[in-house]
C-alpha cells in the first residue's frame, strides 16, 4: 500500500482497486428502514474469529461493496434522486452554460484541457434547483416537522447496527464509572428520525446534501452527534492530476473521512469538480473564492459580487454541498491582523482582506450575504462559514481579530438561519492546549451552537513534519468540548502537498481524535469498539486485535515484523515479553485457577484458591542456584 | 536514517556515526556556573540565517558534540565524580562478584555470553556506597540546605540560555493574553538553584542520580520544571543484541528522552546494562524484578526476597538511577482485578500478583520496602513506584483495583521521604480523555505531590500501530494537569518491538506532548522556540523554519518532495498554494502597504493608505472575461 504514491505515473486503475478491497474480515452491509422503503445504509460488519460480529460506521460508501460496478467515467449511482424529486419543490433546468474560463485562464494547455473534459462527458448531469418560492434545505424541511429520507437515514446510520454492543455495555458499576462527561452535549440514548429533525431545526446540526448531489450517503455535523471529520484534497498550481485527485477521494473515505473539501485552485478546477461530486459518497465542500480568483487571473483586486456569484452558482449547480465562505472577514477587522506575528494565514481571509483594503469597501461577501442565502437556499448548500482570520502561530491565538470575526459569524448565522439555511462555523488554527476551551465557549456563545467545524487546533508550532499529531492534541480536546466536525492536518502541513499516504496519516490521527471525543463525550456505545478490540487483545485473539483497529494491515505488519509466523496470530503470548513474561497470559492464569475453585466470587475464589496454590510452592520457595550477596 | 534498521545486520558503527551527527546549523555549547568552576551545562544552539540564535535545552550528552572523543568500550567522561568524591561521604569498595546467573540462567549460549562480556571488560569500576550511617540522596542533602553541584547544573540547565527570548516575549499585552494557565503548578520565572534544593527536599521533585552512573548529565523530574519524557529500550527473549540497544539509547536522547528505561528481560541483561550505564549521560531506569525473573527461570512462585535485594544491589552497584518497584500491588488488590476486562496488564504487576496469591502472602515488596530504602538512599538510587494495576483498557480506567494501589502509594511515598530517598509515582495506561483529570487529582491528593511519570495515557483502544497517536493526546492533557514525566509510546505498542524509527516516531509523539504541556502550564519562555519558528514561517526563512523543528531533516524532506529545488528555499511562497495564493505573501504585502504611508498605527495606516489602493484599481473592476449568468 505504500509504493505506489512515488511513482511518476501512478496506475490509477490499479490504485483504485485496491482501494475498493474491503477491509480484513469485513463486510458491507445495510441497514434498512421501516418508513422509507428504498432506503440502504451502510454499515461495516467485522466478523470476528470468535462468531461475534462487531458493526461500524462506515464512510467509504459503495467502492467497499464488491457487488457494485463503479465506473468512474459515469459516476455512483443515485442515493437521493427519487426523494429529492418526490418532495415536488424542484425543478430540473438548462443551467448556466459552461465558459472556458471555468477550469481557469487562457492561455493555458487547451489540448490537455479538451482530454480531461472529454473525459468528465459522461459526467453531466442536468441541474436542479427550487421552483419559484420555494426553499429546499433540510433546515426548511425541519422547521415545518417534516422528517425527511435523509433524517431517517441519519438516525440510522448515527445509531448503527448496536445489537452486537450490549454485552459490552451491561455492567453497570462499570458503565457508571466510565460515564462520559457531555460538556453542555444532549446526546439521547437512541437517535431518532425526529430529534435528527429538530436538532437540523434549531440549527444544531446540519445535513450537507445538495439537491445536485445525490449520490451523497447522508450523514450529520452536530454535536449531538458523532464527531466527523474532514480531509482536505485538491489540485494546485505546482501538482497533481484529476485522476489522483478522484482517487485521493476514494482512499480518503476508505480511511474514514466523513467529508472531503475539493481545495483546488489549479487549473481545470471545474471538470475536477465534475468527477469528484459524481464519485462521491460523501458530502464534498469548496471554497468558492479560490475558483473565482482563478477567473481574474489571480488578482484578488479584480473579484466582483458579480463574478463570485457567478461562481456559487455553477458550483451549486455542480452539486457541492457546503461552501466555505469567509463573509466575517470585514474590512474593519484586517487591521486588527497588522501586528499578528503571522498575519492572515487562510487564503479565503487573505484574499478577502485584500480585496477590501483595496477598495477600502466592506467586504462584498458580507454585503450580499442575503444574496448567498437566496442561493443556498435554491440547491440547499451548506454555510460554512469560513474563519478567515484564524491564528497561524500560538502567538497570535484568541486574539481580537479572531474573535471579532467570530462573533460576525455569529451574526451572519442569524441571517442564514432567517433563510432556514444549514450552517457550521470554522474555527481554530494555532492555538495551545490551554486557549482551546475559550474558543468553543466563545463559540457557543456567539454563534448559538451552530455546528463548529475546527482545524486541529495545532497545540504547538515546532511539529513542522508531524503537525497531523500536534494537531490531533487539539482536536481530540475541541471535539470532547463540542466541536463536531475536526478538519485533518497532513503530516505535510506547513512543508508540501501531501501524498496518499500524508492523506492516510493525516485521516487516521483524526479518527483517533474524533473517537477519543465521543468516548470522552458518553456517546452512547462509542466505548464498546474499544471493548471489543480490548477483549480480542486480553484473548489473544490477534487477527480480531488488528480487524477492530483502525488500520488492520499496518497492525498486522507491525506484529509480523517481530513474529512474523502464522501460529503467533494464536499463540498466548506476545513479541513485546515473550512466552514467560506475558502479563495477560498471567492474569489468565488467575482467572483460570479462580474459576477451577468453583467459587463464583472471584474475591473468595482467590482467598480459598491460592492458599492452596501456597502450600505447593511454599516447599520449592527457597531453592535457588545464586550465592546471596548481602549488602555490607 | 530509514533503511538501516531493517539490514539484518546493521552496522553499528556506521549508525551511531550518524547519530552523532550534529543536527543542521546546530553546535553544542556549554553554560558555566559562577558557584561551581568545573560545572559545563550543555545547550544546542541553532543558528538561524538571520543571525538569531536560538537555544534549546540539549538531551543528547556528548554525543553530538564533534570535539568529545567517544569509544562505548570505554565509556562516557564522568561528569559527577568529582563532586561525589568531594562530598566525602562515599567509599569504594569491591562490590558484589559477578555470578553467571546476572546474566541469565545457566544452559544458554556461553560463547556468545563470553563474548559480550568481553566487550564490557572496558566498562568495569569499582562500585562506591554510602559510608556507614550516611545518606547520599540529593533529597538529603536538599533538606539539609546544601545545594549541590547538581542542583546548580539543573537550575542552569532548565533556565537555559534565554536571552535570545526577550524579543518574542516582550509584547505585554500578548503575554497576558496567553498567559498559561498552572493548574496548581507553581513555576518561577528563573529557576535558581535554591529552588532546585527546596523543591527536591519537599518531595515535589527528584533528580535521579545514582553516585555510580558520574556520566550523568543532572535533570530534574517535577511538576515545576519543563516536562521530561521517558523513552524504553531492551533486548527481549524473542530478538535484540546488545549493540542494538547501545545505539538505541544514542538515538533516543539524539531525539530528545530525557531518561530511559532499560526494560531487558532477555539474557545477557547485567552486560547489556554495563554498555548502556557507561555511555549514557541520561537517567537510566530498571524494572529490578525483570532480573531477579530471570535469575529463578521465569517462575515468579520462585522469587525471594533474599534474590530481589541482591539483584537492588547488583544493579545499584552499576549504577542504575532509578528503580520502578512494583510495591503497591498489595495482595488484597489481586482480587480486585478479577473481574477486569484485561486484568493485570502491568508485567511487573503481574510477577507480583503470581507470587502474593501462589504464596497467598503479602508482597515481599511492600513488606520489605524500609530495607530497599535503606539500599537506595546508600547509592541515591530513585524509586519510581511502580503502577502494576495500572489499566490496559479504557474499560478498566480508574478502577478500584488502579486508586487503591495509588493510594498505597502515597503512603509508600511518606515511608520513602522518611529516609529521604527520592519518589516518583508511576500512573495512567488507558484511560479516555474524561477520566485523565480525576487521576492526576487523586495523585495529588495520595501522594503528596511526589512527581506523577505517567505512560501515555490512551485515550482509545482502537488505534493498534497508532498508539503514540492514541496515547500523545493523553500525555499532552495529563503533562498540563501536572505530571512531570511522560513515559513515550510507540507506533508497535501492543503489536511488536520498536525498531529504531519507532522509538523517533514515540519521542518526537512525546516532545510535542510534552511542550504543549509546557506551553500550556506557562512555563516562562517555552513558548518562544514557537515563536522563532512562526516568525521564521511568516518570513519565509524555510531553513530557519526546519531547524528550529523537532526533526529538521523530515521538515526538509517533506518539503523537498514537491519543491526541490534550491531556490524554492528562500521562496517567498511555498508548495501548497503556488505562487499566487500565498496568503502569508498577502499579509506582507498588506504590512509593506501600511509602512510605505509612514503611518505608525497600522489601523491609521490602513485606513489612510487603502483609500488610495481603492482609487488604483477601481478603474479595473468591471473587466472581466465571463459572461454573467444570473440566477433565474
Amino acid at each position: 500500500m505504500n509504493a505506489p504514491e512515488r511513482l511518476p505515473h501512478p496506475d490509477f486503475a490499479a490504485l483504485l482497486a485496491a482501494a475498493r478491497a474491503p477491509f480484513p474480515a469485513s463486510r458491507k452491509s445495510y441497514l434498512g428502514s421501516e418508513r422509507f422503503a428504498d432506503l440502504r445504509v451502510p454499515v461495516r460488519d467485522i466478523q470476528l474469529t470468535n462468531g461475534e460480529v462487531v458493526s461500524v460506521y462506515d464512510t467509504s460508501g459503495p467502492y467497499t461493496d464488491p457487488g457494485v460496478d463503479i465506473d468512474v467515467r459515469r459516476g455512483l449511482p443515485s442515493v437521493r434522486g427519487a426523494w429529492i424529486e418526490a418532495r415536488g419543490d424542484t425543478e430540473a433546468y438548462d443551467g448556466r452554460p459552461p465558459v472556458a474560463l471555468d477550469d481557469g485562464q487562457k492561455g493555458e494547455d487547451m489540448a490537455r484541457l479538451v482530454q480531461l473534459r472529454a473525459d468528465a462527458a459522461g459526467l453531466q448531469r442536468r441541474p436542479r434547483r427550487a421552483r419559484a418560492g420555494q426553499n429546499v434545505t433540510q433546515m426548511h424541511y425541519a422547521r415545518r416537522g417534516i422528517v425527511t429520507p435523509e433524517m431517517e437515514y441519519i438516525a440510522l446510520r448515527e445509531n448503527g447496527r448496536r445489537e452486537w454492543m450490549q454485552q459490552y455495555l451491561q455492567d453497570s458499576a462499570r458503565e457508571q464509572r466510565l460515564a462520559g462527561q457531555s460538556l453542555g452535549a444532549a446526546i439521547p440514548q437512541v437517535i431518532t428520525p425526529e430529534f435528527v429533525r429538530d436538532e437540523v431545526a434549531r440549527g444544531r446540526a446540519i445535513i450537507p446534501a445538495n439537491i445536485n448531489h445525490p449520490e451523497v450517503e447522508p450523514m450529520i455535523i452536530g454535536r449531538n452527534f458523532k464527531v466527523k471529520i474532514n480531509a482536505n484534497i485538491g489540485n494546485s498550481a505546482v501538482t497533481s492530476s484529476i485522476e489522483e485527485e478522484v482517487e485521493k477521494l476514494v482512499w480518503a473515505i476508505r480511511w474514514g473521512a466523513d467529508n472531503v473539501m475539493d481545495l483546488s485552485t489549479g487549473k481545470a478546477i471545474h471538470t475536477t469538480r465534475d468527477w469528484i461530486l459524481r464519485n462521491s459518497p460523501v458530502p464534498i465542500g469548496t471554497v468558492p473564492i479560490y475558483q473565482a480568483l482563478e477567473k481574474v487571473g489571480g488578482i484578488a483586486e479584480d473579484l466582483t459580487w458579480e463574478i463570485f456569484r457567478d461562481t456559487l452558482i455553477e458550483q451549486a449547480e455542480q452539486g457541492v454541498d457546503y461552501f466555505t465562505i469567509h463573509a466575517g472577514v470585514r474590512l474593519a477587522y484586517v487591521p486588527l491582523t497588522a501586528q499578528r506575528r503571522t498575519g492572515i494565514v487562510s487564503r479565503g481571509g487573505s484574499i478577502m482582506a485584500k480585496w477590501c483594503m483595496a477598495h477600502h469597501r466592506e467586504s462584498f461577501l458580507y454585503e450580499h450575504f442575503e444574496e448567498i442565502c437566496e442561493i443556498m437556499k435554491a440547491y440547499d448548500v451548506s454555510f460554512s462559514l469560513g474563519d478567515g482570520l484564524r491564528p497561524g502561530s500560538a502567538s497570535d491565538a484568541n486574539d481580537e481579530a479572531q474573535f471579532a470575526e467570530l462573533r460576525t459569524l455569529g451574526e451572519l448565522t442569524q441571517v442564514a438561519w432567517k433563510h432556514d439555511v444549514q450552517t457550521m462555523i470554522e474555527g481554530p488554527g494555532h492555538v495551545p492546549m490551554h486557549l482551546i476551551q475559550a474558543n468553543m465557549a466563545e463559540q457557543l456563545k456567539h454563534c448559538h451552537e451552530a455546528p463548529f467545524y475546527t482545524l486541529g487546533p495545532l497545540t504547538i508550532d515546532i511539529a513542522p513534519g508531524y503537525d497531523h499529531i500536534a494537531s490531533a492534541i487539539g482536536a481530540a480536546m475541541i471535539g470532547w468540548m463540542g466541536t463536531a466536525m475536526l478538519c485533518y492536518v497532513t503530516p505535510k502541513e506547513h512543508l508540501g502537498l501531501p501524498d496518499r499516504d500524508d492523506v492516510k496519516q493525516g485521516i487516521i490521527a483524526y479518527k483517533i481524535a474524533a473517537h477519543a471525543a465521543d468516548v470522552a463525550k458518553g456517546h452512547p456505545g462509542a466505548r464498546a469498539r474499544d471493548d471489543a478490540l480490548s477483549q480480542a487483545r486480553f484473548d489473544f485473539r490477534w487477527q480480531d486485535q488488528f480487524n477492530l483497529g483502525l488500520d488492520p494491515e499496518t497492525a498486522q505488519e507491525y506484529h509480523d515484523e517481530t513474529l512474523p509466523k502464522d501460529s503467533a496470530k494464536v499463540a498466548h503470548f506476545c513479541s513485546m515479553c515473550g512466552p514467560k513474561f506475558c502479563s495477560m497470559k498471567i492474569t489468565q492464569e488467575v482467572r483460570d485457577y479462580a474459576a477451577r475453585q468453583g467459587v463464583p466470587d472471584a474475591e473468595q475464589a482467590l482467598a480459598q484458591g491460592l492458599q492452596d496454590k501456597a502450600r505447593e510452592f511454599q516447599q520449592t520457595g527457597g531453592q535457588f542456584y545464586v550465592p546471596i550477596h548481602p549488602q555490607a
